[in-house]
């Protein structure tokens, strides 16, 4: 368990690490505002935490992120896409759990009234005893790191005497503490004019397909296994929220529910992942304390670390689909988690890790979610969310039949005898069974009563127990669903860190910034200029912007009479992968930005050139070996 | 004005052009909710007024239609998209105008409770009068034909006076209702833990661009004119939502603000537009009762009828925009705003008009809103949102110099004397220079102070007033901006029931659902199916499918033994626009869904011959005349 310190807490390790990667994530951060990949929103009247704008590059990089999400797995596994709006009433949130238990633990400020989140204080104080006081035994640091351990799971009393304990007050003020409470985390409203029925806006996208799943059953030709996909804005009104990018108030899920039989979780297309290799973190290895290693998947699945094929599958498919935007492999590792961090509900769950300055970030969470949200909803409901399998031909099935006798139970039990009934007819095979023999053998038994909370005397005469045979033709169930879900701003962030490096200008005078984005994801395909302002350059130019506009490459003209160097650095900078210069009427040059390796191509290819190797038909190594080369001259770093 | 009744009102027209509006409708409806192209929202709950699911086909539209406007709007003309949160504060919506004035006027039935829309129900009084009382006079026909032409014109009391007077109650009910008052249609909600910070789900998404202003134009190198875009999703809490699909509690909006320098709406592209023709419908038609028209847009331009160029333009793009989709032009126009319909700043507002069963229905807004937007988040942020442009050499102007003297002023009119210092700066040129000859004249004069609502004596040595010469380097403005606004929803509801058709099944003995949606948009471009259930078939089908993921084109492939008609009917009413047979390994029939024209095409080249017609690279027309038909046999429509 110490392991899970290690694993989850940020901003541990030496301090220089901590203090390089406080200045990494600065000069990232500055260069993503500067250029407008985000905005605070609503600056002008002074913001409001947790809510950012994309600007123009960073929406081109969420528009190709979540095309290729929709290329990737909604048209390659043809999922059923699904569009559910943000307001959702208060009865579907109340059978998901999310009215009861989507709280976080808050303590206020007991003069001013700020608000605080209770664990995050606490692992304030802890990390900061941790890491700045000398003076603490090794007895008490192992306590802290216990307490880090802990803290997911601590409940409002174990916080409160922790935060007492420690003597903890507010940050700024150092008032006094209230005691922690929760707070629940949706943005609540009000549908319609009436003020009379409460709603919410969604926390995920996940609920609007499982209140669905009939119509999609149906839609699928009532055929298991089938996924259905959403992409949409969800929302959590945090307490106070930090991690800039990473933990907002409202930010874009993509969600798929991938629906199985419980009986038959093996995929078709498994074999097409089982020979990845790449970081796993397995529940054994973070409880001993060993760190996380390369295993290949099929592995993982046939010894059962990882639960069934089908949640193999998709972890293998996050994995594609993650370092094909430009994740960096090393730095991206599938975290299983503990058992006290799991739903007890859950058969299997993993998150797909991003290590960014702010530690290793939860992306992605690829979870076996059994039959618990289809039930839920049906219970509520009272609509059956069910799949059924027809035989070939009908089987002969063993059923259990409880049959508890109303008039024997009512002269016994009065107004007790509805919470029998219910209790006898909600036993389980073995627990009737055993029922059945004891009061054959002893005539009578004491049982349980969960709703009256103690246990009653069954008497023989009470109830009928037995085993019959009958002849089936369909076996109804519950599905299970795995559920992969993506935090679509949290991998952008971190394709942002992973994409960033800086490089000394040509004079060496400066450092300069280069976001290293796949064409895929960048913002921006290519940048045409000419080379010079000259009126016959720049026709050519705005040709050649049109042929690119007709072929779909976005792009940009910057006929700004800056040096070519400068304008290189410009582009460079907003991770545009190519750059056009315009020094001729009839070709011109084609500049990679990480290589510097440029390339001569005819006006009326470039479109062609430009699209293949943008859509990845073609790689720049390929157009490389094919293109006559350029080096030195008037287009060179060199000219600023 | 008598006409705007004939141009707006829904439901007119002989009666049985009504019932067969409805029952196409009717069967538009129906097929659209069975194939799951929208699902009301919640559905097992019961539901939820004015909010509606996309199921599968309808979702997999809706992002081709997004998809193709990024094309059309964003990637054409290089726009600065943007995408900001939904939550917003209510700073940003006081600015906007929209705490106050987003308001529909509501009454309550006075027994139950239950809210109505006061304009609904006059509305649906009028329409009935007119339509089933054949007792009434001509006289009381014009009044009842007034009454609907002023609807939008009633004040909250005038309403209340009408709904009195013709003796309305609630509907079903009969109960008497309340005076009518205002509803503000955002849905509210709080921001952050402490329930201190209103906040509201946002009513549109322009405000998250002009709020950007200042940014968007840094990034746009401080030039004007640039046009910012955002898709994203819009709220408004209807007081009783009708009309199905059209009038919905959440939707997808598509807006552009263009910026413009007010002294010059010419735009570099409008060549490419001007002589396109199409039904527009002037201000001055629908005052003198006649009805839309075609007019090219040039001469509309060039006449005034349009305001200027920019906005010609943007008319222009957006009917190029509709009927690419499947948009009938016949049933298209540009009806032009009546000066009662438009908000006091704007300077001209054309709406893109689609006909459809509900009669014509407003898609897209293009108004030029002069400066009123960045003006009024200047004043409320105290954040200049200006453009300015630089002098090629410093000119010279004459500026008006107003200086209060605040001693004489205090000495005069003691705590008054700031409301004076401010009335007095606050004149324009023309009442300085006239108060300076009377000052001057007479010595003194009668003064109007706003703010203290009476005149008082102002004497000449109170104030001086002059004209300076000033050499100046640049102009600084407020932009004007032309927004045009996408109602998505509608956009796609409209396109639904103009794509829709039936037609006799080859026996005859039922009628068949088709969809005639292009390509660019259809949700699925092609259905793959073995001709009859076989191993070697499905492995080439399942080969086509792969080769068809891989050159990213939508498809679904149907192995249920149905027969080959029945499977042509079940696409065909998805609006898929191409059925692929396997009915060989080599080559396979290609059938087009609305001639049901069929070629053959081998294996090998289908994916590239898929890609190109579905893209629009090629029509079927080009395609048809080059493979060879396939007329007789096995996989034509009379196997069913």
């Amino acid at each position: 368990l110490e392991k899970k310190l290690q694993a989850a807490v940020t901003g541990g390790g030496p301090a220089e690490g901590a203090l390089t990667r406080e200045a990494f994530r600065q000069a990232v951060g500055n260069t993503l505002e500067r250029r407008l990949f985000y905005i605070p929103s609503f600056k002008i009247y002074g913001g409001v935490a947790g809510l950012y704008d994309y600007g123009p590059p960073g929406c081109a990089v969420k528009s190709n992120v979540l095309s290729f999400w929709r290329q990737h797995f909604v048209l390659e596994e043809n999922m059923l896409e699904v569009d559910c709006p943000c307001v959702t009433p208060e009865d579907v949130l109340k059978a998901s759990g999310h009215v009861d238990k989507f709280t976080d633990l808050m303590v206020k400020d007991e003069k001013t009234g700020d608000c605080h989140r209770a664990d995050h204080l606490l692992k304030d104080f802890c990390n900061e005893k941790l890491q700045k006081d000398l003076t603490i035994t090794a007895e008490k640091s192992q306590e802290l790191k216990h307490v880090l351990a802990m803290l997911d799971d601590f409940s409002s009393e174990e916080l409160g005497a922790k935060i007492k304990e420690y003597g903890i007050t507010a940050p700024d003020t150092k008032n006094p503490l209230s005691d922690p409470y929760p707070f629940n985390l949706m943005f609540q409203t009000s549908i319609g004019p009436s003020g009379l029925i409460p709603g919410y806006m969604r926390p995920e996208t996940a609920q609007g397909i499982f209140v669905n799943f009939k119509d999609l059953y149906y839609y699928n030709g009532n055929k298991l296994p089938f996924a259905a996909a959403q992409i949409g804005q969800a929302f959590r009104n945090e307490i106070s929220p930090r991690q800039g990018l990473l933990r907002v108030r409202e930010f874009t899920l993509a969600e798929i529910e991938h629906f199985v039989d419980p009986e038959d979780k093996s995929h078709p297309k498994y074999l097409e992942v089982e020979n990845l290799e790449f970081l796993m973190f397995p529940r054994e290895e973070q409880m001993s304390g060993q760190s996380a290693k390369i295993i290949r998947l099929g592995d993982a699945v046939s010894k059962g670390i990882v639960n069934n094929e089908t949640l193999g599958y998709f972890i293998g498919r996050v994995y594609l689909f993650l370092t094909r935007l430009g994740i960096d492999k090393e730095r991206l590792r599938f975290r299983q988690h503990l058992a006290n961090e799991m739903a007890h509900y859950a058969a299997d769950c993993w998150d797909a890790e991003i290590e960014c300055s702010y530690g290793w970030i939860e992306c992605v969470g690829i979870a076996d979610r059994s039959a618990y949200d289809l039930r839920a909803h049906t219970e509520k409901s009272k609509v059956a969310l069910v799949a059924s399998e027809k035989f070939a031909e009908p089987k002969e099935v063993e059923k259990l039949v409880i049959t508890p006798v109303k008039k024997e139970l009512g002269l016994a039990f009065k107004k007790r005898q509805k919470n029998i009934v219910e209790a006898l007819e909600a036993m389980n095979e073995k627990e009737a069974m055993e029922m059945k023999s004891s009061l054959e053998s002893k005539g009578e038994v004491e049982f349980f009563v969960c709703t009256l909370d103690k246990y009653e005397t069954i008497k023989k005469n009470m109830v009928s127990i037995s085993k019959e045979k009958r002849k089936e033709h369909q076996r109804v169930f519950t599905p299970s669903v795995i559920e992969p879900s993506f935090g679509i701003g949290r991998i952008i962030y971190c394709l942002f860190e992973h994409c960033f490096y800086t490089r000394p200008s040509k004079a060496g005078d400066e450092q300069l910034n280069v976001f290293r984005f796949p064409p895929l994801v960048a913002p921006i395909k290519c940048t045409v200029f000419p080379l010079v302002q000259n009126q016959k350059y720049e026709v050519v130019a705005t040709a050649i912007s049109r042929s690119l506009t007709a072929a779909g490459i976005s792009h940009k003209i910057d006929v700004t009479g800056t040096s070519i160097g400068k304008r290189y650095a410009r582009t460079d900078e907003l991770g545009v992968p190519f750059a056009i210069t315009v020094d001729s009427t009839t070709s011109v040059t084609v500049r990679e930005r990480d290589s510097k390796d440029q390339i001569r191509v005819n006006v009326e290819e470039l479109a062609a050139v430009m699209r293949s190797v943008t859509e990845g038909q073609t790689t720049w190594a390929d157009v490389w070996s094919r293109f006559p080369h350029h080096s030195a001259g008037s287009t060179n770093e060199s000219e600023d």
